[in-house]
């Protein structure tokens, strides 16, 4: 009996969400998955980890046949948390979501769901993270069969050290989806507005809201992809290094 | 008389952190500042926003000559609020320090310091941020001239969009810094440890624990020129794909 993979599950809406429950039906046909995840929702948590503060850890169960761990942490707590802590053997794979929501271009940066997949190659384990582009009315099982297909792909070969792989996949039925796509993070930027109120006390607080202005349209951009319904998978790495301006910045001559 | 620049200052340490208050000494030598920060730590927030809350807004002042608003949010919200919605004129650069601890390596990828900049790119205003490293007895005034001396260099010279500086200054006494290099992100990883622990009530909780192993010691890595004794710069952006993974990738075929 050859041995069976096992692959580390968390996201950032929290483990009681749809999308991690659908993730798991798919996953648990190919390997061992062991659910470690916020025990509510960390949306837009960034890639924030716990320092000041304790992790407790509490047992999950849902349905008779999902069962995992519910961390008072981030998602990127969670992928800490399990590799050096929790998990008798070390996963062969992270996988991250499926995220309610998109996370392309500069989403990318804000993303818990994507920090996990983050903190997964630190530890140098293959990584993915997988985000449905919608946010009402999600149906998330092609999502959850193309993530066990890209999960398997990768239990197989691996990836380079230092990469790991953003997954979008479109909100559209599923005969729609037009393929898969390999992209490159939008860099369309959004323009901001907070909405000032006054609460029934008379104190002022401000409400964020935004919109993506400028979104790239090709096929070449994640944003692009997923509006013309491919799914765009887009190899990234945590070296913020902005490598051809380093020539540049040394003629400054900057002195001490 | 010419327009006086406008800086927007913030931190992760908090807005009584006496790291930003030496800053603040220093820049508004040299240009109108603006503080917006959190009102408590927020370390390791990572690129967090708020967007499930309201954020709140306090005016703050310290001495009687700093005077700013504290922010219930993250250094990140700090950066889009007072762009947005806080200030009056755009500020011409956003700085974020003087943090306690460095933010070399992948602490690049926690850190709520360098968000900060990476929000101030975002929005297309020159941007860099600026950790002193050492968490003990710190004397933040040679960083915080340090840090007058680079504002003026970019609002005279700007950066390009889109990129904006990591500054790390060593914690030695100034005569013994021995001059600034330009780094690149050093990419040394964590052992990390979870000490498993026991509360009065007999429930178990975690507390994190690391240790950066094989640290780099070149000058042209971040932590190694840090270790040296210099200044380390390193350009930064947000654009996290690996482009050179894109045709690998691109051989795998993968079928929706």
């Amino acid at each position: 009996m050859s041995k069976q993979s096992i692959i580390l599950l968390t996201n950032d809406d929290g483990i009681a969400a749809p999308g991690i429950f659908a993730l798991h039906q798919e996953l648990r046909r190919i390997a061992q998955v062991t659910v470690i995840a916020p025990y509510t929702e960390r949306s837009a948590v960034g890639h924030a980890i716990t320092i000041a503060d304790p992790l407790r850890v509490w047992p999950y169960e849902k349905n008779g046949d999902f069962f995992g761990h519910a961390v008072k942490g981030t998602p990127a707590d969670c992928v800490k948390l399990g590799y050096w802590a929790l998990m008798e053997h070390k996963p062969d794979l992270v996988v991250s979501g499926i995220n309610l929501g998109p996370n392309t271009g500069i989403n990318t940066i804000y993303s818990g769901t994507v920090s996990a997949a983050t903190e997964g190659s630190f530890l140098g384990v293959p990584s993915f993270a997988v985000s449905l582009a919608t946010y009402r009315s999600p149906d998330f099982r092609y999502a959850a069969r193309f993530a066990r297909k890209l999960a398997l792909r990768l239990l197989h070969k691996g990836l380079p050290r230092g990469i790991y792989l953003n997954v979008n996949v479109p909100a559209c039925p599923e005969k729609e989806v037009r393929g898969v796509a390999v992209t490159r993070q939008g860099m369309a930027l959004y323009r901001e507005e907070f909405d000032k109120r006054t609460d029934p006390n008379g104190r002022t607080y401000f409400w964020l809201t935004g919109q993506k202005v400028n979104k790239e349209s090709e096929l070449e951009v994640d944003d692009g992809a997923v509006q013309s319904n491919y799914v765009a998978i887009t190899p990234v790495h945590y070296d913020l290094t902005k490598y051809d301006f380093i020539d540049t910045l040394k003629t400054w001559n900057l002195k001490k």
